[in-house]
């Protein structure tokens, strides 16, 4: 099948020249580009007079399971907004799944109308306080680097490891160099001689940029800068003046985490150029960096731009400034039309995959004296959540024993436990955390970084055990619960990550949810899902809380609840 | 070993900055830059205040054999110019020693201060008309796909047969895809659709672009643009307004075919850059294209730049716009002191390939009978060579049988011979050449573009056999006769193509050749000798001999000398 676009206004992202021009696609591919084509080379044509042309966009590094859908739900809102490729890093789904969670976003990954590659995980589990549900070695890595669609080692998050040298850590970066491929990097803030031991190990880009001049560092020791514009991490405003030379052709524009109600509002990539252009950026630039310079960054060929033998992924825009996506052109097949994605074919999986990820919970139920704190001092540590932010302070104080069990709703000492649930350990955390303000009921959540056990905050114990125990029933997810009943849930039946359903339905349940949540009294300057879901995040400081207990993250150590 | 670089100003290729910084060398890489380096870190410190520093120079493609030097003295040559690396297509040893050639140039390459990365030949023979001493067929190059100095498949020629499909032509194209390496192209003035079908199959860039616009076509489609400067093509010139933006992030520097005296008088890649200045363009512009986008554009990762990781190939110059290379690191040793080259050891190569390039002569000693043409029609086919070109036009005239076996001083028509020298056939190409202007003696040389027969042009048999025999006893070379007695010579022993000496003795050599050459009455607007080697590539219109005769170049035909 031959198509020729005719007299659209091409952007050209080698040389940022905008020419009135036609383009002939044959099968998958862009055959040639020039006003020579003509009709009678192709067996349709589309007249694209007054509109825009342009490649498809490609987002450099996401995390599917943070959106909550599965790859072809994802395709669904973000190739209307003229993303074609993004590059995904398993890691969440693999924290509890292993190998098994990276083949079935392989699998389900196939014949959806956006490309998906997949960087490999490159720190399962994140810590040595993690009890994930599974351990991914250089080894369970290497084979997969012969998948076509796996570009790499994703973020390397143990940037302390890699600037000492780590042997494990060396050899998961040193298989990836072997087969050609590049390392995405993760170190935010890092600078001067750690910055470059960590770049040294060949570590090709940083996501976590939130400065202009911890990013310039990085573009001027030859790293490429990520610049993230998700839904908590917001990165863009400060990183504007990346847009100019001599930073910009270094640049490439990603999301990591985004939500689908933002999704569904903002857009994706295209809200990033968007954003920028209002803020007096050149519409080209940003394109460039959503095209062909995250082609060149993560290292794939025929991808990114409009010229002969490129990838036939095309953007047909009513408007270049806005990036109002129209038609979307994939593998040289039209699947938007008039912002309408043209329905495709649901991905076969293996029987043994699926089975994996759905069953993802191994652990008995749970009852009220699961979340029995024993009185031993007068004095606690509490972890101290700061509004809006994933940092936390630890806080020594008097808990009045008393008086349901150490919770104290008037000063906002709630009760949170993290309870394991990959391998029937019957681990559980318990303490106590102030910050979140619920008055009644208890929340309970299967999304809880990076291992993604079992997290719960709550004013009573049964409340607590009946919102971990649905969850359970429900095989994960979200969950609300006041007076022993669910005032609302959202499931999240695969790997206890992401929902079967469509953005629109994750967006609603994720909406009842919130809303419930704050029913209960939750402060409103908080996400309290997204809040509680770092809490067991013992990368993050200071004090955090695993399925072992208390870590005080700045030593690394675990610490007593108890203050003698 | 770590060595401090302090103090110099350095140019940073990722943004073009110019920053008096401090460099540290750890072993045989760059370990990290910043003035917070200092004397503690180091074993070795050496103060470059004053002096500005760069990475060392990448020639993108150049032919080492039509330099006639072997690897370790061409690197004696082009180091002290700044040059670290190249990347050289074997395509003139291939085509007389098949794969042997390809290993005895990555044997000779080892131990030497300059990394020799090597694209294999493409084209050998070059086209159905050549006798060559090998073929090389897809099959034959894949292994050498392992080699790490192996970067990719070397300029494809054969245009036609990409664009038309050709099976046999497509298969070593996809090799070097499925191995994920790249294809370097060379399609002088092809334009259009004809060029896109060629980008199309995945040709990565293009070193025959004479002029402005068909060089920017080429970046427009995504080609990288290799702006060539050697000893015969000179494009630079033309292409100066590549120095600009939007085209020269996507152009390299590149010799291609350099002689000796040209290198030892105007250097090497620095020349080209030095020129680019002269004329008003960046400096850092040209720095860029000859390393970071030499790279980049080659597929080499961690070359081309001073950044953490990367090799230590390092120029400190004395001036910038002049490039005055003082002092080169290579691979974190200084290999070049006050533009002195220290002492490097000989390359250890296997005797199975000595003995391969070293007896490259099997033919039997001709006499002047091998040369007698055959009086049959008045009218013949001559050879019109061009002035200064390596075009040739046929010219069709009558022939005095009667004096001198048809040769005619007096109307400048001498007698071209191509003998077959690769595997005893005997076979040897007769007919006229017009535009030498030798008035007596012979010349003959085993440079004979591209299956390296020997070519011999004459005023009488006698002393074009004696020319012939003579380079047969030297096992390659070029040759002067006059009344039976070698005038002067210059001996290529290795594989008929290259000298065992210094680019000095070569020049030396080289020059005493050309002069004898004109005592015999030579043209002087033409390097008879190098006008001589392209008369049997049978690619370059119009009429050209080879073994088995005259060719019509356009219809791509032997074709009679007679005229009936």
């Amino acid at each position: 099948m031959r198509i020729l676009l005719k007299n659209g206004a091409v952007v050209n992202v080698f040389t940022g020249e905008i020419e009135k021009t036609n383009i002939l696609i044959e099968d998958k591919v862009i055959a040639g580009v020039g006003t020579e084509y003509c009709e009678a080379d192709a067996d349709k044509t589309e007249d694209l007079a007054g509109k825009f042309v342009c490649p498809g966009f490609i987002d450099g590094h996401i995390h599917i399971e943070s959106t909550m859908l599965l790859p072809g739900e994802l395709a669904k809102v973000c190739v209307p907004h003229g993303t074609t490729s993004i590059v995904s890093d398993p890691h969440e789904i693999a924290n509890v799944c292993g190998t098994a969670g990276i083949e079935y976003m392989l699998e389900t990954s196939e014949e959806i109308p956006m490309t998906v590659y997949l960087m490999l995980p490159s720190c399962v589990p994140a810590t040595s306080f993690d009890e994930s549900g599974a351990v991914l070695s250089a080894k369970d890595l290497k084979p997969f680097y012969n998948e076509v669609k796996v570009l790499g080692l994703a973020e390397m998050m143990n940037y302390p490891g890699v600037i000492c040298g780590d042997g494990v850590v060396l050899e998961k970066i040193n298989d990836a160099k072997e087969f050609n491929l590049i390392v995405n990097g993760h170190a935010p803030l890092l600078t001067g001689k750690s910055l470059d031991r960590y770049i040294a190990a060949g570590i090709n880009d940083d996501h976590e940029c939130s400065g202009f001049e911890e990013a310039a560092e990085r573009i001027r020791k030859g790293q490429w800068v990520m610049i993230r514009q998700g839904t908590a991490a917001r990165n863009l405003d400060a990183l504007l003046p990346l847009f100019e030379e001599p930073y910009a052709h270094r640049c490439v524009l990603v999301t990591d985490d985004k939500h689908p109600s933002d999704l569904l509002e903002s857009g994706h990539i295209d809200s990033i150029i968007r954003r920028a252009v209002k803020c007096g950026k050149s519409v080209v630039t940003g394109i460039r960096m959503a095209t062909i310079q995250a082609a060149q960054c993560m290292g794939i060929r025929n991808l990114g731009a409009i010229a002969p033998g490129y990838i036939a992924d095309i953007l047909v825009l009513d408007d270049l400034d806005t990036v109002r996506v129209r038609d979307v052109y994939k593998n040289g097949e039209k699947v938007v039309e008039n912002g309408i994605v043209c329905p495709f074919p649901e991905p076969e999986v293996r029987a043994d995959l699926i089975k994996a990820v759905k069953n993802s919970f191994f652990m008995d139920e749970l009852s009220a004296k699961n979340f029995y704190i024993e009185p031993k001092t007068p004095r606690c540590r509490v972890i101290k959540g700061i509004d809006d932010q994933l940092i936390t302070d630890e806080w020594i104080t008097e808990i009045n024993w008393e008086k349901n069990g150490g919770i104290d709703i008037d000063r906002d000492i709630l009760k949170i436990a993290v309870a394991e649930r990959h391998m029937h350990t019957g681990h559980i955390g318990l303490g106590f955390i102030s910050g979140i303000g619920l008055k009644e009921g208890a929340i309970a959540s299967s999304v809880s970084h990076d291992s993604h056990n079992l997290v719960i905050v709550g004013t009573n114990d049964l409340d607590m055990a009946t919102a971990a125990n649905r969850i359970r029933e429900l095989g994960g997810g979200c969950v609300v619960v006041r007076d022993g009943k669910v005032m609302a849930e959202m499931p999240l039946p695969v790997a206890g990550l992401m929902s079967e359903g469509s953005a629109e339905t994750v967006a609603k349940e994720n909406a009842r949810v919130r809303k419930a949540v704050y029913k209960l009294g939750a402060n409103k300057g908080l996400e309290p899902f997204m809040t509680m879901a770092f809490m067991s995040l013992s990368v993050i400081p200071s004090l955090k809380i695993t399925t072992k207990g208390l870590v005080d993250v700045n030593s690394q150590k675990l610490v007593s609840l108890y203050v003698e």
